[in-house]
């Protein structure tokens, strides 16, 4: 399956490189081009296309308009050799191997691992490059809470709808746990921003809801803190992912390594990933067969 | 209540300057000023406020740093005295009179009238201009849409949950529908644009789970009727909202007063916003006390 058009690496990229790089990142709406064919001028931007396969016919129209007009661009993508990979200036290969799961799941950890390190090599500095140097510690690490995950999403089987509260760096995370909660376990699983999510759609709280929560040790923690107590007071069933001993036990905790926090989404998302995977086994559901889904890409 | 701190409206904001305008528009993510200190550089930039009561501390902050790196700044606000006002370079009032309501609604059309009428003005296109001036008559003709509306709410007083879909100039309509069915009428209502829903979350659809769909004339119709009719096909319970006689027969229909497409969301909200006010009145809900909700604004 080709990845959605708007991808969630995407989401984090664009926090990624604006919080320590202090660049401007605008989606690009592929559907302005494809619909409308109106590209904005893009004098002097780097424009990034993300896709897992390269054949996004929208992703590889925007990086087209994008180089006629004169922008530098590159592509991510899994296939060094797809049409996006040739259309742009310059190719990040994955390098993840071939992507053989219908819901992706490697790719996005490799699509947010090649951001990361873009915006390491743009700052120049010399500690971020040490903490990548780190990562893969972590991320071994963080597969080993898969026995721990699969027992919370066996005794969650039954969940009908839940709502995903992260902030900051860990919104994508929240777009990617939801997204495969839904494709994979049929779960109603909203993602937000903890932020929005106080301004209205708290009014969802109440008890026995199931509230899943990413909070990491970072700027974002505090104010996730308060939004989870609060939501406990609603007496929702709350899932914490988080780096923090005493955050996870505001409910059902899967403690994760620590690392710093630009590189949390990524140690946070496998235990989410696995969770997704696990409560549609729970439910006696087909992960390689998802409902109403075709490998073939189908463009509206 | 303040507005959530991504306003819808700068979702429709940032389709109809990209599509009509070619301007390339990024979303402030708020809170890295306000987590982590750093805004982007903003060299060249307009940078455009949106709050309903001025008073959003994070949309204040980001003004303020705009205007100290000398970016063009303007405020979109019902209130001339407020902070957010009085913070930007240019004030422009929505002059909606007081917001009495907790979930905001008639601000949400001013903010999106006036968005519009900024999109006219930067094209100085006198065509456009008409058509603007044409706005009054199909806003009364979209409120007349009440009684019917009303009705189909009642018929629908059972649901839990639901998946909202549309594309391009109407994704901030989902969104904003999504958001006042979760917060009046706790409703699960999950808004996706068509062609993300398709990649994944159609994987949701089963017999019976109610859809609802903002489907009007322009080059987005194609698309949207192919996924309503692959939503139909799953036999989910279809509400649309359509200037298109043939797509409202695709479900239960309410025929929106025909207006050029870029216009088509300030009609379209208007029987949206109605839907939920009815439904959660049909629900025995108070729509001036919604759960959890303070008019109080929390910042995290």
């Amino acid at each position: 399956m080709a990845p959605p058009i708007t991808p969630r690496a995407a989401l984090y990229g664009q926090y990624i490189l604006g919080a320590r790089n202090r660049l401007l990142v605008a989606p690009a709406a592929p559907s302005l081009v494809s619909l409308y064919g109106a590209v904005p001028r893009l004098r002097n931007a780097l424009v990034l296309g993300i896709s897992q396969s390269g054949r996004s016919p929208d992703v590889v129209g925007v990086i087209e308009e994008s180089r006629r007009q004169g922008a530098l661009t590159a592509a991510i993508t899994n296939d060094p050799s797809s049409e996006l990979a040739l259309a742009a200036d310059h190719l990040i290969a994955l390098e993840a191997g071939p992507e053989l799961a219908v819901a992706a799941t490697k790719t996005y950890l490799a699509e947010i691992a090649v951001l990361a390190m873009l915006s390491a090599a743009l700052s120049g500095d010399e500690a971020s490059e040490e903490q990548l140097r780190a990562l893969p510690a972590a991320l071994r690490a963080s597969l080993e809470t898969e026995a721990e995950v699969a027992k919370l999403a066996q005794a969650r089987a039954g969940d009908g709808e839940c709502a995903i509260l992260a902030r900051g760096f860990h919104y994508a995370t929240a777009r990617e746990w939801a997204l495969k909660l839904k494709e994979l376990a049929y779960v109603f699983a909203d993602p937000y921003s903890a932020a929005d999510f106080q301004h209205g759609p708290i009014a969802l709280v109440h008890p026995g809801l199931s509230v899943l929560g990413v909070a990491t040790t970072g700027p974002a923690l505090s104010g996730m803190t308060e939004i989870l107590n609060r939501v406990r007071e609603g007496r929702a069933r709350l899932l914490v992912l988080s780096d923090d001993a005493a955050v996870c036990r505001l409910g059902d905790g899967v403690l994760l390594p620590n690392v710093p926090e630009w590189l949390s989404p990524l140690v946070a998302i496998i235990p989410a990933q696995l969770f997704a995977y696990h409560l549609a086994r729970a439910r006696g559901l087909d992960t390689e067969a998802p409902r109403n889904i075709s490998k073939v890409t189908r463009t509206l």
